[in-house]
């Protein structure tokens, strides 16, 4: 990984402009520190693809659609680098290699990469222009695909209403705008959402640290709140959708997305909330019979002991820390994606979705 | 308060002896503060009632059944400090309302001022002497009340299976033994419970700074999982009861329990897991009609925000942090007190228990 101390400079965001996680400049990928925000707005500047794997693994990107998009990138880099060597296409497999196995969860990853691999096997006279042109229309199809998710979810969401998200897919998890919060854009802009609940999300705090910080970009109201307490906010009448992204989308609908996603889905079935999942076409995975095939990464327990290097917890104590857990397609009312909406989700209306052009 | 420095030492905690929150030596209140906990084991004195409704409403101590032992030595200092001075009932009346009013949730305080006055209306002759007497009179009976509850919750868990229960209902929120985990500690001598699941407990983290470190003083497994995590582990089978204590049991059976509380309930219904609520009778408040006649206190949004001081979350979010909610009775499969057992409470089934002797 480069890490090249006069690039790490503090990004000067204008605070109007939509947040950025991922920069392109034709030959070096920018990524936003999320593990800094939002104390410190930094950029990172990568020149090759294990720099790039390696902020995968360590959450400098986060959030499914921003880590395709950012693999992509790094297939690019791993051509720039390698092409034209001897025995370049082993070197390259192996940075997509690296790349796809830096977290397990999130399909983007593997598809973005399956697709770097295609462009290469099509392309042996420019390869380099084959693969940096992917990544470009990845990134911008996934922009254009959020604002189009943005308006189908929009539609579904009554006048004046609250909404709780859980975790960060907003701009920050993808090229732009956002799949949960993308919806939640789009129908602020309409006045049909007056507040956004954002659990705080334990143990990344994805919430209080990026969806939080995010939606005052934007200006757009936002109430933190304990994990603990989304239930008893949803008792009280507070919330109408329950509104969040996904890593990966088994082939009859089960949703894989941060862990405490599914405790929400729970909560909002007792409490009659609807519950809507935003996530683009490439988050589906048909490979996955069903949410029992979604490989669940664990990460470590260290996560749990403590926050920001401080360990509060006591010593000796054992931990399970998966941080991701399937929501059955049953606790889904409406999965929306770049192509439309299916309300009540199942495997036939997923593949007919699919196969539309 | 009197903080002397000199007596603020690092108790000298026996790792194998019971955790002791509260200890009295017949002329001071000595709290463990558990502010501090696991990090350090600090004892603070007290000699004054102004001193201890600072400690209670700061969380020095905390744990319904603690504060209501906490408040009573504290009517008794009050006594030992103002007696036979002029107009000295009315002195400590304004430290009973003090003690009172330092924290609104839990009844127990309230349940033991209203003790304190009686023991004074009653005793001319020497109130300290009656006051006192009160206080270690309802300290030793909250241990042992405990301890029957301990029998009487262990009686209904099968053999050898994993229980979750959240935030801290043990000997640090007790006199000793602990309600919830007094039910845990005697299920586990008998060998009943395999492993204790510990839910953090955001925003204050009883779970992993309380929870974890008094089972491990005991050598009880447990596994601290993040509050989000709860249904997940419900999901996969792996917890076979919640066992939670109660800071205020309405008439109805209807539960103020620390925020999260309702969200594993409405999860356990949701996946068959059965609910104990283990509280002594004091903790049930007749003249509380059902939950919503229950306050719930709200804290500072800085607990949220941050965490031991370093604040992580966005700066200008908004955010709510109401540190109880309310389980309404029907999510409760068993209450347990100090008197019996109750199955599916009901008001009738509330009555009855609390006119036996």
């Amino acid at each position: 990984m480069h890490r090249c101390p006069e690039q790490q400079k503090k990004s000067e965001m204008n605070t109007n402009s939509v947040v950025q996680a991922i920069r392109w400049n034709g030959e070096c990928l920018f990524l936003l520190d999320q593990r800094k925000l939002p104390t410190e707005t930094l950029e990172m500047e990568f020149r090759d693809a294990i720099g790039v794997a390696a902020a995968i693994r360590d959450m400098v990107v986060r959030g499914a659609p921003a880590i395709g998009v950012a693999a992509a990138y790094g297939g690019a880099l791993s051509v720039a680098q390698h092409a034209g060597k001897v025995n370049w296409r082993a070197a390259v497999e192996a940075d997509l290699q690296a790349l796809e196995g830096a977290r397990p969860t999130a399909v983007n990853l593997a598809w973005a990469v399956a697709q770097v691999r295609e462009q290469l096997d099509a392309n042996d006279d420019d390869p380099l222009l084959a693969v940096r042109g992917l990544a470009e229309q990845i990134h911008a199809a996934d922009i254009a695909a959020n604002q189009r998710m943005g308006e189908f979810g929009a539609a579904l969401i009554e006048h004046r209403c609250q909404v709780l998200t859980h975790c960060n897919a907003g701009a920050l998890a993808t090229a732009g705008y956002g799949t949960a919060l993308g919806v939640i854009r789009s129908a602020y802009a309409q006045g049909k959402i007056d507040r956004v609940f954002a659990d705080e999300t334990r143990p990344w705090l994805q919430g209080s640290r990026l969806t939080a910080w995010e939606l005052l970009q934007d200006g757009i109201p936002v109430t933190l709140i304990a994990d603990g307490a989304a239930a008893w906010a949803m008792g009280q009448g507070e919330i109408r959708w329950v509104i969040v992204g996904a890593d990966r989308v088994a082939a009859n609908g089960d949703v894989a997305n941060k862990i405490g996603t599914y405790a929400v889905a729970v909560s909002a079935r007792y409490h009659g909330v609807r519950v809507m999942v935003a996530a683009p076409t490439s988050t589906i995975d048909v490979d996955c019979e069903d949410g029992d095939a979604i490989p669940i990464e664990q990460r470590s327990a260290d996560e749990l002991f403590g926050l920001a290097g401080a360990r509060h917890a006591a010593l000796g104590a054992d931990a399970w820390n998966p941080v991701f857990d399937v929501t059955p397609v049953a606790l889904v009312d409406a999965l929306v994606t770049e192509k439309g909406v299916i309300l009540q989700p199942d495997k036939a209306k997923i593949a007919a979705l699919l196969a539309n052009p």
